[in-house]
């Protein structure tokens, strides 16, 4: 695979997403086996994190040391020198000095494209803002085929807040590549998907339709539902008002419905009551994080099982 | 041992107690000859701290990594997903995914307890609140063994705060197990211990005194000291009053006693004049720290030396 | 060597140096063939960073990892015990049961001895407040050897503040040693090098001159400039003038330079065109932070290849 820095969803292409799967799956396989191996015992990886995260920044620091990789780290902005007004070009070309990889989750969308031209290493995007966040689509893409075999021929529905999920807009644009897809997207209505996306999968031949209402849902196979992110809205009472109504409980889930994911974090959009339920895959999916990071990070540094 | 997830000290019952201490006494032995062993090299820990901690963090990385072990960390709400609304349970079940044993320090009283309960993987709690710190007191007793080779047929003094001090209270539970032991409590008035504890303490048949000066002390073996928290005193005014009230001085320290412990940090409960004497154990009961917490980690993931 | 305990820049005599130097090169060309290697495997290193750090703190992290050790990391005030009253000196002596070294930037000019003083094992101070900065006056010193193959008969410039650069007074202490040298202070009027730093420089034998402006630069061999602090100039309108007027354009560089160096990180005061210029050695002195660090751990703990 060609790909050494990878910033956006948009160079998974089919084959690039087959290699990261395969690669995997592997992977899963050796860490049930052996829990930890050595094949990146002589490298460093350099981890960034100038955002809160907790979910991504775990499994690559899991991922990195069930390689048998060291870690350098630095976290939060107050914690650095970026402080002092020294640009991300030039912290970043200091970093891939000292490691020889960086995965950089970054506060401004953008960022990533800037550190990853600045980086002497191969670097991973584990999220800018809310621009790209590939590694999570990724986790998601892998947790479908796992769990069902297939991407194509298949339903989505993508909720409850299509307009401005990062992880609801990359997933789909990586999906649109698959076979006889329908994409339906539900929310309030202030919180439909941007027309953009919406006309970008329909030109990939995607079956796309929208709707108000959990109950108006036409035979999913796969739900993806995202929380409500309070602090994006610009009016309070809003958000209370959708908070609890768009609220996935075991009696709303259609009976088409074959696997149920969220990127988490949860707050209100799943009910508690779904967890029980073996299609609920989410805890799963955030496993599944851990291999397909430690997939990403041998591809990334041309080494192989 | 049947003990998978420790959250309180009411699991250190004494044959849980004797195991512990015999792999600790094993780890010791192995630090001193060969600094790391591999032990746990195909394991990964968890670290969750969500509550400001020093000595018992540390002391769990040395622990983990002088194991061979990797260590996944997190540290501190504002830089984790709690903020954006999720639950304790999401958050433990999703990083039980990530590792093969989590510890945990949690901000509220009982959370260790939900933690455990969500976790897939072995746990430990390493401070809830003001409610448990079991590894704590398996340091502290541990030290006493240790230095005095018994843990029954001895006077235990406990400073200043026998009120609110978690230390000092899960450290008579544990003890009160023992054969035959006097405890004393002293401290001002207002911070004499609670009732119920010496209630506890009187029906296991230890005898119990208090008294509000460090001169009335009766022939103690052990003084267990702690600091008067300063941020627990809602009147200002009567914390600088005893601040250097009870203050324990070369002078002040009975003839009868043969250790003094801490759990630290020390404020001003032991002047910096003791530390030179042989019974100031202090020192070396933190450094017991990483072998009772090798000792846990291993036991919990089923391994032995 | 003696050296267990480094905190000061005048502990860097010219054998010291020496052996530092090339203990330093053998670990780049093992780091280079190995990526990492086992001399510390049985090691612990503590990082104590109390302070804003990236450079050094990232440095620190990949030298003892790629020296195999392990490592205990505390970082910021707000997440230690000292905010609950307890002393850097019992703090230190705790951390020092629970590593065989310890690396701590602290935020108080001074606490480097104090906290050397407390520790029970090899000690490296990585910066404490305004007063000393050895290992960056090693990175220093080492990159100007590697490049230019000797320290002795060479001119060299020091801007744009040696009235209050640590990484500036540290050079010039350890850099007056050797033979022949001339230093040239190029800085705004207010910010002229301290009259006893020249006048320790002259006692040695160097040849000292001052200038207001980077034109009237008298063949520097080497130019080491430091960016203009604004969080310590009293009169913020005063920063302004000076940003931009004291920057390092290519147009600016005299002809007789051979190479450029800034601790980093850089704000205004080199410009971006000259990182293109092969004289521009600032990206090269920051990887070299990691050979320099992995010789002082080494050499620290008796360690050799």
């Amino acid at each position: 695979m060609a790909l050494e820095k990878l910033t956006s969803a948009r160079q998974l292409t089919l084959p690039v997403l087959e290699e990261i799967f395969h690669v995997a799956e592997q992977m899963r396989q050796v860490c049930q086996k052996h829990g930890r191996i050595t094949l990146l015992s002589d490298k460093m990886i350099g981890l960034v994190f100038l955002e809160p995260s907790s979910r991504t920044l775990l499994s690559f620091q899991s991922a990195a040391q069930r390689l048998g990789a060291g870690i350098v780290f630095i976290q939060g902005v107050g914690s650095t020198s970026f402080e002092k007004g020294e640009s991300l070009s030039d912290a970043i070309r200091v970093f891939s000095g000292y490691c020889d990889l960086i995965v950089a989750r970054l506060p401004k969308s953008g960022d990533a494209q800037i550190a990853a031209d600045a980086s002497d290493v191969p670097f991973i995007n584990a999220g800018d803002g809310g621009n790209e966040h590939p590694t999570q689509s990724l986790v998601d893409t892998f947790t479908i085929r796992e769990e069902l075999g297939t991407l194509s021929h298949l339903n989505y529905a993508f909720g409850f807040d299509p307009l401005q999920s990062r992880s609801i807009h990359s997933l789909c644009m990586v999906l649109s590549q698959f076979e006889d897809l329908g994409f339906e997207f539900v929310s309030p209505p202030e919180l439909r998907a941007p027309k953009s996306l919406i006309q970008q999968c329909q030109e990939r031949g995607v079956r796309v339709r929208e709707s108000d209402r959990i109950a108006d849902l036409h035979s999913p196979d796969v739900i993806y539902l995202n929380r409500l992110q309070e602090e994006r809205f610009p009016d309070r009472a809003l958000f209370e008002k959708y908070r609890y109504e768009y609220r996935l409980t075991p009696e709303q889930i259609p009976t088409s419905a074959r696997l149920i994911l969220d990127p988490l974090p949860r707050v209100d959009e799943i009910a508690l009551e779904v967890d029980a339920l073996p299609i609920a895959g989410y805890f799963r999916q955030a496993r599944n994080g851990v291999y397909i990071r430690m997939a990403l990070l041998s591809m990334l540094l041309g080494r192989s099982l």
